[in-house]
């Protein structure tokens, strides 16, 4: 079965929204925030892990697959969910982030009929098209598909997008057109960078084409301002039909999603958690924090004293600290399962705060302490 | 509580024994292998995942937590079980090897005081003693304390080592008296290298000092044979009491666990299972396997068919093979879960065996399938 959206709530003072996508695994509500797992595997943890977080849909990298180990390798072993045995919904991308971020030398040749590029890995020349995407992620058999667009980067010109949208537009349509995959969803992507009338003219178009879902793109470039990113929301929302679930990709910092939520967006991911993590940092109520900081040494306390996560259960900052200055793999992991139930348990308390249509004071109660506070 | 020992059943063809040591965390059966958490964690694991792999006594070092975070910090926190969340038995080694293995550029200096040596993370000069080493295993509170020995190389001569373990003797003795915690049980350690009248003489002289359980030290050397390893047990266990539990430190070969089970040892550690894990390489029952290995690209069975663990319930030799060859750290964490079950079950199989008494016809078929075979 294809997933489906289910609009429940519409907040009062805001457009944040509450809902529920129906998929094969099961209900999940929204917001939600999904996990990144790009190479089939959220890094340093187990899919139980990831679902003891309060993981609903898990994201996954196409490019990522189609370089190592392949999707054929992938389809093989009975698609996504099986390889990395992840029995939960899984979304993946198109590539087209990744072929205009990773590409090697950042070196890549668009043409109309899809993009020449070197991989990341070991230079060799790779083309990506829009058709080829799908075929990719078919193979997958993710149970969302994304429409393989162009990603410009923040400093490109309104002339630039102007043209770049209508490539994206007729590279969604010839996506839509070899999508044959019935029990996997296809979402369209409206792109337009900050412009008002480039993100109208794309959401109306794309949404034309009547996709599964929709995505603002082209929001969480090198650069790009959070003023522009919520413009890139505003201007794209009013056009995007109610009863599709909204996913704004690439979007995880605490601010941010609360920002997207009021804005009307479903859906989110990022790396963030994950990544932060890795490097010694946590999410805190009061802000982000370092375990590499000396003051942490002898600190008893859990990461942050409101969270329910298996870390901050188990775990001093004294011991964490000790992992991260050591390098132990172990300290990732446990970093990265707080940071994920984090951002979760964020979009589970907006839920609440929609229900309860409170959701500025939600942001209110949060900023007031995530930001002003220094750790 | 102080551990105890208790002989339940001594095979008839062998020297093999069952028994079970009590603590305050419960009854844990023998042969046992312990995993190895170096700095107060299993590399890569939770401590649920290490008891799920059917862990009883789990061992970390004396020498890397002495160095970081310190053994303070680790009082702090309430001793080794509450910093690194491991409520089973804990055995802390002395530092005496790390010392003789791991000291920069492997220059240490000797004296009848202790061992001058310098840091092998900052080069800093440092000074072990017996009873420094007792002190930081009463600090970190483990269950099990090692007397500091000196572990000279393969290569030492008979006169080096009729010195030496009349050293280690007198260092055994220093820190016995100064050992204070009443709830830690302390081990003496047998050394003397293949000579049979070394080994008698320091498994004499350290059983009249009446230790809660006795190691056979010296045998995991570079460059030792194997033939001397089994020298080296045999020409120990014979002068160690039935009622004290017996330890191989450092062993962790699965043939050499079956051997050392024949000749009467009860435990075992080595940090070989995690440390080939992350090197992507698995036990087997028909030899250890590389992951690497093009060959299990497209394989679509788990490491061992005869494997109960988490990984080889959940995973392909494919999925495995793309974590390994991406550098994934999931890759590291789910071939360690699986190593370090393989040896623990290995360990369950030899207590049926010894009960039944069929050690050898256990041997003979393990190893049937385990040398000959090539994979």
């Amino acid at each position: 079965m294809k997933i489906k959206y289910y609009l429940l709530q519409k907040e009062e003072n805001t457009k944040a929204r509450y809902g529920t996508i129906e998929t094969k695994y099961g209900v999940y509500e929204t917001p939600m925030f999904m996990p990144v797992g790009t190479r089939a595997t959220v890094k340093g943890l187990t899919p139980e892990q990831v679902k003891e977080a309060g993981a609903g849909i898990c994201l996954s990298n196409t490019y990522h697959l189609w370089l190592r180990p392949g999707e054929d390798i992938v389809a093989h072993a009975g698609g996504l969910h099986q390889f990395m045995n992840y029995h939960g919904p899984i979304l993946t991308d198109s590539g087209g982030f990744q072929v205009f971020s990773l590409a090697k030398n950042k070196q890549k040749d668009i043409t109309e009929e899809g993009v020449h590029f070197k991989s990341h890995i070991d230079g060799k020349s790779l083309f990506l098209t829009p058709e080829k995407s799908i075929e990719i992620q078919n193979k997958l058999d993710s149970d969302i598909a994304m429409s393989f667009d162009e990603c410009p980067p923040a400093s490109a010109s309104y002339e630039y997008l102007k043209n770049s949208i209508e490539r994206t537009l007729r590279w969604a349509k010839r996506g839509k057109k070899v999508h044959c995959n019935s029990n996997q969803a296809l979402f369209g992507i409206v792109q337009g960078g900050p412009y008002e009338d480039l993100r109208k003219y794309s959401a109306v178009e794309t949404v034309k084409m009547d996709f599964d879902g929709y995505s603002i793109g082209g929001v969480a470039n090198d650069g790009e301002s959070k003023e522009d990113m919520y413009k890139a929301i505003d201007y794209s929302i009013p056009y995007l039909p109610e009863d599709k679930v909204r996913y704004l990709m690439g979007v995880g910092e605490p601010i941010d999603i609360i920002e997207g939520v009021i804005r009307g967006v479903d859906i989110f991911d990022c790396v963030l958690p994950t990544r932060i993590a890795r490097h010694g940092q946590a999410f805190t109520r009061d802000g982000k924090i370092n375990l590499h900081n000396a003051k942490y040494v002898k600190d008893l306390t859990s990461i942050d004293s409101e969270c329910d996560c298996y870390t901050c259960k188990h775990y001093t900052r004294s011991y964490l600290r000790h992992l991260i200055t050591t390098g132990e793999m172990l300290g990732g992991t446990l970093l990265s399962i707080h940071n994920i139930r984090f951002l979760i348990k964020l979009t589970e308390e907006l839920r609440v705060a929609i229900k309860n249509n409170q959701v500025l004071e939600y942001r209110e109660k949060f900023i007031s302490r995530y930001v002003k506070k220094d750790i």
